[in-house]
């Protein structure tokens, strides 16, 4: 089945709104087995309306048109469609009725601009609006099922839910059952992923689909089938790259890395602390956007200059003038200081040259040494991530929960960042 | 000028990203005084893109094509143009190049899928990309340019800005010469911001658009006229209007909230420091993603557990039970203990019930006390932003550095929020 889109709005053409209406739709109906196959957006322009209705019409078995629906002079949905589809538009029974019930229960009368909101093309049928003023509707044209919504979010999303999902599906072919699997990964980029995935398994199964998104700092990996018949294909495949890809694979149920760290330090009942440098607090704030943080942190330090890796830390002057304060001694007593200070069983130390400036020949601009894990336990390294400030803050922020994580979980063996992010000397 | 965009991608299409991309477009090419005039989105689908990109090029001036520049094997930009113009794919000396560059940096091999990235459609001119492996590449196709571009978004940004924007403008009537001033506004909210000023003036002139963005945590106000006749009303109205807002407007040249705090405390010589609970580093981490903080900030703090604020910050155990660590007395001697243990000479303190949990009927989810000042002229007080738990730690992280503004500057006048989030109890 085709599925098209047809979003109008001039907030949706100056970027001052972002389109997530459209996102909803697809997201709703992918749930329920169909794929949105094209999306146009104009502005709140009858012309151009009017040829994309009538365009559009004529590719698509179902064309979802979203906004324009309002009271308002800018609302031009049903008089785009009426001249498309060479008819008139006329009071709809059913479309007056429900405004004034709305109008009623609110105690307000039914104004003229309200009024306008039943002028709709004759013919259209009326698709209940369960909470908003003003009704979808829908009519056959060149073999396609166009269906008029509202803009406002929720309206949107009841309606999809009550009205038009369950007239789709049953326009559906019921072989038709897609169904996906998501993998959060750090540490791969998507070609080089794309490349072992491609070496290893050269016969990829063509019913199959393989996708990749930049979630940045993370990639999200997606496999999805289209057919009932092929979920026990997926499931396969879905074995097969776990195991291909590793504990590079933060989650497939949709947690962020900063939760997977927490839900493991919970289970171990151990309590994380952090003491961050050229990260600046990102890694503690992080952590603290996810709910349920304060059963596992309790003190994070941002010792920003060298004095206070001294004074607060208790790292050694003559170690920092000795060897900088990026270099593995240094934050090795860094986050020695911070366990100490804070009580916490584990913890991540960061310091590193986040640029534009600060970087020299030998410790150039996204060179970062962490240390982690415990006391008795502690483990340092120097990484190297060159690009721009706030990448290089968000990048070294993930890197320092996965190197928790990797440490909670009690993993052996080297994620591939140790070689590829090695830094230059 | 006719500016059309087509987006391209799966992650687009089934709803698992919101487009920022096109906003981002539209918004960059208006403040060049060019209006986005239509956006077609499809999947990585290569028929769909060449037909695309042969009908959008048909009907506009110029076309950006936006996404399916990476190594993978679902990114066909190239491929597609290369079809839609009847010619071969080659490898580009400037963009091989600048991607042995880029390897050569990150010290690691040029791999066969990034080499894919320089196999470009025979007769294209580079436009280069600062931050990211992906050139872009532009043509001209039926008296269209089209311009291909990376979907990255901090790529996407430098290339509008440096490369295709300046070029645009170019193609601009003389006599058509947009103008617009923006401000950036802490305190208020896009309907209170509106109503203040129709109630000012009535009669507000029709050539003078204005027009607000949430950028949240803060508000973004516009001005904007379309000729260079009404340059001189702009700047009239601008004086009134910031008369009008005063203080609350943070900026009108585009800093950040935090890099205005950062010039401030540079220009007066002093260090700033952060006692941070519920904001857990937020507040640390938007000071330290501006390059020069180092200059004003050497320590902060992210004291989560009671426990912490006393070890650390020196405050009160009696008063901590006593009073309950969301409490006046608690922020004012966890500032007090941030200044002694940084040697800052101003800072902020927070503590509040960011959610879900964790509210009472004293102190409901959402209040949040903070203290700032110095040891000599400290202020606290209670402010309430029910909402979710993002939203809360991003608002209050603003306000922090909202009042440590006002400090600096030394404003006497009161904000509205003392009044407009004053906390329930």
């Amino acid at each position: 089945m085709k599925l098209k889109l047809l979003l109008t709005g001039n907030e949706l053409m100056t970027g001052d709104t972002l389109d997530s209406n459209s996102a909803m739709i697809a997201k709703m109906s992918l749930d329920a087995g169909i794929q949105v196959n094209y999306k146009a957006t104009v502005s709140d322009d009858l012309d151009q309306l009017v040829s994309e209705i009538s365009r559009l019409s004529e590719s698509s078995d179902v064309l979802i048109v979203n906004g324009g629906l309002g009271p308002t002079s800018d609302d031009l949905t049903a008089e785009a469609l009426a001249i498309a589809m060479n008819v008139e538009l006329e009071e709809h029974p059913v479309a007056i009725k429900h405004l004034v019930e709305w109008c009623t229960k609110r105690n307000y009368g039914l104004s003229e601009a309200n009024r306008k909101q039943a002028n709709l093309p004759k013919g259209v049928e009326i698709v209940a609006n369960a909470s908003g003023s003003a009704v979808g509707f829908k009519i056959r044209l060149n073999d396609c099922l166009i269906v008029c919504t509202p803009g406002v979010p929720h309206e949107l999303k009841t309606m999809m839910a009550q009205e038009i999902l369950p007239q789709l599906s049953e326009l559906l072919p019921n072989t038709h059952q897609p169904k996906r699997v998501r993998f959060r990964v750090f540490g791969y980029g998507e070609s080089n992923l794309q490349e072992l995935i491609s070496k290893t398994y050269p016969d990829w199964p063509d019913q199959l689909e393989l996708g990749f998104r930049a979630s940045m700092p993370l990639l999200e990996l997606k496999l999805k089938v289209d057919h009932l018949k092929d979920h026990a294909l997926l499931n396969d495949w879905q074995a097969k790259i776990k195991a291909l890809v590793g504990a590079h694979i933060v989650t497939d149920d949709n947690r962020s890395l900063a939760k997977v760290v927490i839900d493991l330090l919970a289970q171990q009942n151990k309590t994380i602390t952090f003491a961050e440098s050229c990260t600046g607090g990102k890694i503690a704030s992080l952590l603290t956007e996810v709910s349920g943080a304060s059963n596992v942190f309790e003190a994070g330090f941002v010792s920003y200059s060298n004095a206070i890796k001294t004074s607060l830390l208790n790292v050694s002057g003559i170690d920092l003038a000795e060897q900088g304060a990026v270099s593995e001694t240094v934050v090795r007593q860094m986050l020695s200081g911070a366990l100490k200070a804070s009580g916490a069983e584990v913890g991540v130390s960061v310091s590193g040259i986040a640029g534009p400036n600060g970087g020299t020949d030998d410790k150039p601009v996204g060179t970062v040494y962490l240390a982690w894990g415990s006391q008795t336990s502690m483990q340092a390294r120097a990484f190297y991530f060159p690009g721009n400030r706030i990448f290089f803050q968000q990048i070294v922020s993930a890197l320092a929960l996965d190197l928790i994580r990797r440490d909670l979980l009690g993993l052996e063996e080297a994620p591939i960042y140790f070689k590829e992010r090695k830094s230059p000397n």
